[in-house]
């Protein structure tokens, strides 16, 4: 293989590849694998998967390791294969389409097609540290999307590199295309699982309008449900967010920016309908706020002020990680559930006494319960590990997801076959099993 | 079979499935079925399924036969499979989310939405003869979707019934939801090869807010072309529609509304932007037209008359085909390239001496020529198939796809490998495979 790859593309030193050991989960099973791939082309990624499938070596792929749900995690004797250094990008503001290698970070594609007047929508919290390619590997979601969808709504083709080495080219700049199945689609968010994705067309949109911001504190996570529940009734928000106390408090301890550290729940709205409805539709949401009893109502149309309290939403992950060790959920439900969500967690977490946070997407009903433990203490560690069970048990009696963005991975296959059943197994492994007869492609994600 | 079917459901009776032969594209292979099945339920899908696996019978699943590629053809010694019966819908105005059976038609699901206040935007012009199960299954698109999206983008769930009989639930009524691979994404646009659908869950959005809408007439499609360019790069219109002179004379023999006869285009373009944003967007389309010379430039605010324009452009197909047969294409290119698609169309037109006009859903690239010919007219109808496959071919050269919307069906399934290749095609046919073995899921169909 080595003699197919530019220099410097194999890593074999144990010191370097144990940097490619694990991603933002820090799966604790994750082991230093065996070489790590820094490919350049598609052709790279070719010669690795043509010598993988030759000698049955396990291949997990591998974007800027910021995913949640240890996709990424080395497996045993197995290769990693990054793309931080495909980073092209080309930009076509006639066709309001770009075409883009997956190592660029999302920011990096946000900045690119924003020097052309556009606009690529989906904005994870991590998007100034995940790549492009791990976004569409993990459909991955956002803040935004609540009125903008996800990633698979902004991917119009794709080129894969299959498990035996083949590179296909799916869907392309074409805004409408149904030619043949729609494979674009089951890849993107297939975690390395199918194949690895050298390129990526994306469809974009003109720059967002300026946005207006509300933010509301609520003594009550019943009160801020209500609102929640009202606005998306009746208006399209371009962001919808929730912290619960813990998190507001975990935020200012950092930032001091003044969020009321008694609140019970904080949210952060924004419109950014066109001209002066950007500033009427906050209104609206600032009285929706006001009578569901915030106790605290802000608006601004300073597009700094705003800015901040969407930082301060997005630094609220890292934020509790200071607290102790992370287990990071990502159930979803459907929005009439979000309170009994909310509040079956804080049963759980009594339960078996570990502190839990709940963030949220809250206008897509998608939430981050951050289950705090301290990692040094076994008897917690297991307490924190049967409340990452619970969670993902109630969200399903409630008729949820058990990952609404951060997608399986590692961490959470084992409650797969319990959300989509036995026969979506079965139909799921038999497509796994076409594509990827030796199962070489990223073994023991998602199945 | 039949003792497992409720009363009525099982026709065999040739007078009574010979109607159920062909769908809109009037395959000349079409053969009167063996059986035809109208199913009152998931059950009784999966009765002919488990029986149809047994026996290795064809099925082929039919919704309003509305299809213009010839995907509900019925084949020799098959079964079709109609879904006409089953047509409940709930809708729950608080998630935004219709829970729907496949036979109900476009129409009545706007239709039972709007009473909630909401929208299902996807408005192929057939709206009002085609089901929403055809829709899923060929990704329908239509006039709005330059600016809100295809069927797939409004898809969260499906329940599909597979080839054994097994019938799955995949998504559901939750935004976001990336547990395991997006095969309900898979299933949509999978033209009854892959399984039966027998309820979709579909994402509503708030009503759409008036529409201002400008119609323009060009005399030359250069003028046209240039103009609609200018408006996709900078604009949001929520249609953006093209006619030729054929198809504005055809339709202006029929409905008598004042069209430009003389004229070489026709464009209707249409702004839903908020409040008095439509206007003022249409004003700005308006402007283009007139910088882009055209001949007339007709603005409107009023609904009744806008609809009109719109009417009249989805008229357009069957006003052309009273003209003679028909043979629809459904090519699609890059924007940039759509006025060398249209110019190389006319030369194929006269190179085969056939008549061709082209009417387009211009804002996203889709156009449909309509090859009109005598079928009486044996030397006739081979030029006008040879036209067909020259037509495809062009829009291949141009970077383009040979289906949009319409699917490939079997009248375009000998284009599928030149446009997709053969690793697309082998990729294809292993999952076709890997989920129906015995391949009597609407066998002839795409592959
Ligand atoms: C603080 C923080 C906040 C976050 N917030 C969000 C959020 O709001 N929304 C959200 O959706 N996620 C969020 N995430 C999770 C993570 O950023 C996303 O899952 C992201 O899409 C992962 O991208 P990556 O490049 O880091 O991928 P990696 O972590 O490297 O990989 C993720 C998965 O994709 C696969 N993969 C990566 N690249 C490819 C490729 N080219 N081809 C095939 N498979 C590939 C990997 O095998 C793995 O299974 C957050 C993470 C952090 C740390
Ligand atoms: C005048 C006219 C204008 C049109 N305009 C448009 C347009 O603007 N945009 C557009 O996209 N289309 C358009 N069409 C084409 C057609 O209406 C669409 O393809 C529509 O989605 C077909 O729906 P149907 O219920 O009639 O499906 P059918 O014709 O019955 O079937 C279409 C395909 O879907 C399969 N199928 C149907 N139901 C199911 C099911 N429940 N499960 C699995 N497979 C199933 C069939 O096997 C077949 O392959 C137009 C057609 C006409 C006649």
């Amino acid at each position: 293989m080595r003699e197919n790859l530019p220099d410097g593309a194999l890593l074999t030193d144990p010191d370097l590849t144990a940097g490619y050991k694990q991603d933002w989960a820090r799966d604790p099973d994750a082991v230093t694998p065996l070489a790590v791939v820094r490919a350049t082309s598609t052709a790279d990624v070719q010669t690795v998967l043509r010598w993988a499938s030759e000698h049955g070596v396990p291949v997990v792929p591998r974007g800027a390791g910021s995913g949640l749900s240890g996709g990424a995690t080395a497996v045993a004797g197995g290769v990693v294969v990054t793309t931080e250094r495909m980073r092209a990008i080309e930009v076509d503001p006639v066709t309001r389409t770009a075409v883009v290698q997956p190592g660029l970070l999302n920011t990096e594609v946000k900045k690119a097609v924003a020097e052309h007047g556009l606009w690529y929508p989906p904005d994870p919290s991590s998007f100034e540290i995940c790549s492009i390619g791990g976004n569409a590997a993990t459909n991955a979601g956002g803040l935004c999307c609540v009125k903008y969808g996800v990633t698979t709504d902004y991917v119009l083709g794709l080129e894969v590199v299959l498990a035996d080495g083949t590179a296909v080219r799916l869907g392309g700049p074409r805004l409408k295309d149904v030619a043949g199945l729609s494979l674009t689609k089951l890849f993107v968010g297939s975690e390395g699982t199918l194949g690895i994705i050298t390129e990526i067309t994306l469809r974009l949109i003109p720059a967002q309008p300026p946005q207006a911001t509300v933010v509301a504190s609520f003594s009550s996570i019943e009160d801020a449900a209500g609102a929640i529940l009202e606005i998306t009734r009746s208006l399209r928000p371009s962001m919808l967010e929730f912290m619960d106390r813990v998190a507001i408090n975990a935020v200012e301890d950092e930032m001091k920016m003044g969020l009321d550290r008694d609140a019970e729940a904080l949210l952060v709205a924004r419109s950014d309908a066109p001209g002066a409805f950007a500033a009427q539709e906050a209104t609206t949401m600032a009285d929706v706020f006001t009578a569901h009893d915030a106790t605290e109502v802000f608006s601004t149309d300073d597009a700094d002020e705003g800015e901040a309290f969407c930082a301060a939403r997005r630094f609220a992950i890292p934020a509790v990680e200071l607290k102790g060790s992370l287990l990071l959920e990502d159930v979803g439900v459907p929005l009439p559930q979000l309170a009994a969500l909310v509040t079956g967690i804080a049963e759980i977490a009594k339960t078996r006494d570990v502190m839990v946070s709940v963030i949220a997407h809250a206008g897509d009903g998608n939430t981050h319960p951050l289950i705090v433990y301290n990692a040094d203490d076994p008897d917690m560690t297991e307490r924190a590990n049967l409340a990452f069970g619970e969670i993902m048990d109630l969200a399903i009696a409630l008729g949820g997801t058990i990952t609404g963005e951060h997608g399986v991975g590692r961490l959470k296959k084992a409650w797969l076959p319990d959300y989509v059943g036995e026969d979506v197994m079965a139909l799921t492994r038999k497509i796994k099993d076409a594509l990827d007869p030796q199962g070489i492609l990223n073994p023991g994600a998602v199945l």
